[in-house]
């Protein structure tokens, strides 16, 4: 985990991978997005999309998953170290959310953020703001999904 | 259902409300984002936010399946009279995305869209562009989410 003072524009995190299976589509979808497409094999044949394929907001969820993974395997790793962690977030919301392209049955997507921006706070003495821009890439190494996001990071201690 | 000529700029929806529980916000948070102060009582006390709260996806989720629900009810009142029913959707994204305030365990949201822009489509014959802001609203008139979507609404058949 770094703190605000060491984080480059430039910086990126390999966030890992996430394969949607039909089950997994279908039980993300009954619960929050109950369309056609995203629930039943025979009429996402019928639709538009051609096959079943994953709500856009469980295409986001995963990414949050990823996201809380990466950044809870770095704050150990700084433990383990001895190392002072951080505090990060949390996130005041989201722009330029973008579905590209269809996430269908069997498809893996990786997941990578980079920082693309950052600034101290003026709000918040201690902590300076990092935008990231997130995206999702599938095997076939299509963009599905990007978006920006802004997030606090604590500054080193007794630094002005 | 309205086709995209019966649609007003100021048209809004009353999607219903959603109401989060404890287990609701911690099965949600454990699949999707298992961060402390969603999926753990004693710790989120400890935390910024102070109690048990809903991870942000899950209250854009909610809205999602609320806005599913009602297009469908409206679509079967339009079937039910013998109306057309217009083509709607996909959704291209989501922009603006803002996570207001915590959404603490029996929290009722209200949820609810209105229609900010109209235009029509030039990339897609046939389909004019809403802009739709939308908002989650709590128990105590706060607002919690808001963001702005865009997507396809069919036009009338026979128009120029």
């Amino acid at each position: 985990m770094k703190f605000f003072e060491e984080v480059r524009v430039g910086d990126s995190y390999e966030l890992g991978r996430y394969t949607f299976g039909a089950e997994d589509i279908k039980n993300f979808a009954r619960r929050f997005d109950p369309q056609l497409f995203h629930v039943d094999e025979d009429a996402a044949a019928q639709s538009h999309f051609g096959a079943l394929c994953a709500s856009g907001w469980h295409t986001a969820a995963a990414w949050m998953r990823l996201w809380v993974n990466y950044q809870r395997h770095r704050t150990e790793a700084s433990q383990a170290r001895g190392e002072p962690v951080p505090g990060y977030g949390p996130a005041l919301g989201f722009r330029e959310l973008k579905w590209l392209k269809p996430v269908y049955v069997g498809d893996t997507i990786a997941y990578r953020s980079e920082v693309i921006e950052s600034r101290v706070s003026e709000s918040r003495p201690g902590f300076g703001l990092l935008t990231i821009r997130s995206t999702g890439v599938n095997q076939n190494g299509e963009m599905v999904i990007s978006f920006l996001s802004t997030t606090f990071v604590e500054r080193r201690p007794g630094k002005p």
